[in-house]
């Protein structure tokens, strides 16, 4: 066997057995080996953009790792902006990079770059295997790696690494430390500052905090002290709907963030970093808690963070559930315009049981978070990272980690331009994801934050970098091009029909909701 | 005024005057600088990927680079495949990549990220700014860098340093260097190696030693001492067609590469590094030329390149044009199935006098490059570095910079995936680019590659991994879907009559030609 068969059997060994790719010339024996072992499913994405964010959206989803296999620097490079996003999600992943073999990087063949510096900036744990004998122990440090930290663990694969011959040997699953237990003295510390601010505390989850065991323990702390319980602006993975725990998500705009923290005297992090402008503007601050009001960091994303809150809990003698509202489920149907309103209205209220949201919806119905309260119990995982084009590879990955249950895309235009190669991906997989395009032919998150630098009337340099008709993009011709049925809508009661049928039937399908 | 009013005076007061972009919030001050000044051409692309492809073919067709705004890390991350591509060519560009302010980088906003890692592998000069009076002086240095190597600058844009007051000044353009002689040393031993070679001497021709002057010098110096005249396997812009001295390609696939190259006793290199093994593959040599067989590297990119020649020439007393035969112009229609042949045997045909192709059609209609020699003089742009997805950026660039010409675009179906997102720009700016598709729906080289490493028959996950098939693209869906009108072949003759139209008419049109 060789480099590349030993790589296959240790992801496999250790429960790591999808793999979204796409290869290049020296990835050639690690395909040949993934060839030899069917039980690894092989997913092909038509760019690496949706190769990195459907990697991100199973793993999300599946609360392990998938592999991704990506072709020397600039196949990295163009996995690199969805990378970041799971980054930013503390999303276990495994990259194999393929490169030259290590002898011929001397000659600087055409495609020859330094992947190392490429993969740092993105990933949490960077090695290169030094030959063949190190595969083996290369990708088992990879996956602890991608498993404890939690987060991205890349791997350069040299071509002579894969195709070197190595001594067959039994694969014996590697040892994943557990999360870390939180220490007493900092439950101690966030316990005090809790009781101290009252209904002026705050807690920040993220990461597994906001998994609905989590939020209920949460809720008991808000119950007992009227801390109020937020998340981040981006958000990972949370478990919502009807009956569970709801957090208020701090929004994206800065004088809304400002205001939302504005009655705050101390915010207790656990499992998220300190809230902080999304971008800087002249003469507005960089954090977004009140000045003099204290980030208290009580445990990090790779920490037990269910027993930390459990721990917080019993020490604020906090029993008592939260009494959630049970407002009673959206009815009706909207018609006329398709405002946000009414995309928000509609999804929310059609959502079926355990669907999936993934949300790079940006400026377009950010009133369905809140409905989303009313709608039955959901995964809900967002864009995290701030780089646009997650959403039609994330659903991808999603779906796949997510058999029997409908995962439903919230799609801005512009954004769902950079990777629309993923709606290939769903239409190949079979993946049951409805995917709403929010179209407003814009850029309008840019058009508000030009609004924001002082200018309101745009030249025509401005209109043709925001605009994106002239011309407009036919949604439905370029899913049908990759094999996604579609319809496109101009009414809130047509979207209505249309997203309703489309979740009852099986399988890919893109709205377009032309915007009002 | 601010950096970025300064940042675009600095730009246009030296002759860039297209910029390409696609911006983000970190960069609103630049944009609303860029609306300030009409006369600066700004185009849009839907992914960065086409930004700064398009960059590329603009810049090799106007002997001048175009400025990108790319937004931040992830931002650039996108457009780096293509960059690593324009640095191969050595294609003067000016990258802005906007980042956040200074002082708010300490607080790791979501869209942080290390811009400097990411941008150095594909950069071959960077600079961030340190403030905005730093601008000014940045940019012009980032402009000297760009046209002096050349090749890509890349200038990292803080948005305090964008936004912050900078006192008004005339801008004078700067002062760029001649490209650098070459010393009588290295041509006297270029002019020895050659007469001791004689026919068993090569020039291998690079950058712009593949412009129609440069190659009448380099045909001389063939007529009068049987040297033969090679080009790098990837070409930036070669001036090729009837009446033109031809080079000969060195080939991709390794075995062919080493058997062009096996009767060379001496590589006299002109613009272009020695060639090597464009990957490694077990048992087979990383350089091309027989052992023992040296190269000589008389002149560098960035030198006088035509000077250097003509010099060459004078010492070997070439004095007399080679003969240059003049084939019959192509004829006839092709009938029947849709094979490489038929497709290289009307593009050849048909192609308009002064077209300016670009190459990425990969393994498809590889016969064309040699039946070019029999059509009207044009320019040749190729794939550079291997990074594939080049293609319909580089086209919209190419044209932009070329009014007045048609620019034909041979593009391999997995290739375009990558940036399709390049056909609307096409669109939006009505430029005169006729796509062909060549639809093998697989991806082939790499079927190939299986081969070379000994897999004949692919299993499950093989094929899946290399066919594009199940579901088939329809890219005429795709182009419809991006406002580029476009028309399925599946016949020589169909094609033939489809091609015909498409040049005859104007604006931005795709034949997806569907192969045998």
């Amino acid at each position: 066997m060789n480099g590349a068969d030993r790589l296959c059997d240790t992801l496999l060994g250790n429960g790591i057995d999808v793999c979204f790719a796409n290869p290049g010339t020296s990835e050639m024996h690690f395909v040949a080996a993934l060839d030899r072992r069917p039980q690894m499913r092989c997913v092909l994405g038509l760019f690496e953009g949706v190769v990195t964010a459907a990697a991100d959206g199973y793993a999300r989803m599946a609360d392990r790792p998938a592999a991704t296999l990506l072709h020397t620097g600039p196949g990295l490079a163009n996995g690199l902006a969805n990378l970041h996003n799971a980054r930013r999600a503390r999303t276990p992943m495994v990259n194999v990079v393929g490169d030259h073999a290590a002898y011929h990087l001397a000659y600087d063949a055409p495609l020859t770059s330094d992947i190392d510096s490429l993969a740092r900036p993105m990933s949490h744990w960077l090695r290169r295997c030094t030959g063949p004998d190190d595969v083996g122990p290369a990708a088992e440090a990879a996956i602890v790696a991608a498993r404890t930290h939690p987060g991205i663990a890349t791997l350069i694969l040299p071509a002579d690494s894969a195709w070197g011959e190595v001594a067959a040997a039994d694969i014996a699953p590697v040892a994943v430390p557990a999360p870390r237990p939180v220490p007493d003295a900092r439950i101690a510390a966030a316990a005090e500052a809790i009781r101290r601010a009252g209904p002026r505390a705050g807690l920040l989850l993220g990461n597994m905090a906001l998994r609905a065991g989590a939020l209920e323990t949460a809720g008991r702390i808000a119950a007992a002290t009227g801390a109020k319980l937020f998340s981040p602006v981006q958000i990972s993975r949370l478990e919502a709907g009807r009956g569970r725990v709801p957090v208020t998500k701090i929004p994206y705009a800065i004088d809304l963030a400002l205001k939302c923290l504005a009655e705050v005297d101390v915010l207790v992090l656990v499992g998220a970093p300190e809230p902080v402008a999304f971008f800087a503007y002249p003469g507005k601050p960089s954090r977004l808690l009140p000045d003099g009001a204290p980030a208290l960091p009580m445990a990090e994303p790779g920490d037990a963070l269910g027993d930390a809150l459990a721990a917080l809990a019993d020490r604020l003698g906090a029993r008592t559930p939260l009494q959630v509202p049970t407002p009673a489920p959206l009815e009706g149907v909207p018609e006329g315009d398709l405002t946000d309103a009414a995309l928000s209205h509609s999804i929310a209220m059609l959502l079926p049981e355990r669907a999936v949201v993934v949300d790079e919806g940006l400026t377009t119905a950010r009133s369905v978070f809140e409905l989303f309260k009313r709608a039955p119990p959901h995964d809900y995982l967002m864009l995290t990272g701030g780089a646009i084009g997650m959403g039609p590879g994330a659903a991808a990955g999603a779906a796949l980690a997510s058999p029997g249950r409908k995962v439903v895309a919230l799609q801005a235009d512009g954004s769902g331009m950079y990777t629309l190669q993923g709606l290939w991906t769903q239409a190949r997989e079979k993946l049951d994801v409805v995917t709403i395009i929010f179209s407003n032919r814009s850029y309008a998150i840019l058009q508000r934050e030009m609004r924001n630098v002082g200018v309101n009337q745009f030249g025509e340099n401005a209109r043709r970098m925001m605009q994106l008709d002239d011309p407009a993009l036919d949604w439905v011709a370029l899913a049908n091009g990759m094999g996604v049925e579609g319809a496109a809508v101009e009414t809130a009661e047509g979207f209505h029909a249309v997203l309703d049928y489309a979740l009852g039937r099986e399988g890919p399908f893109l709205i377009e909701a032309v915007m009002a």
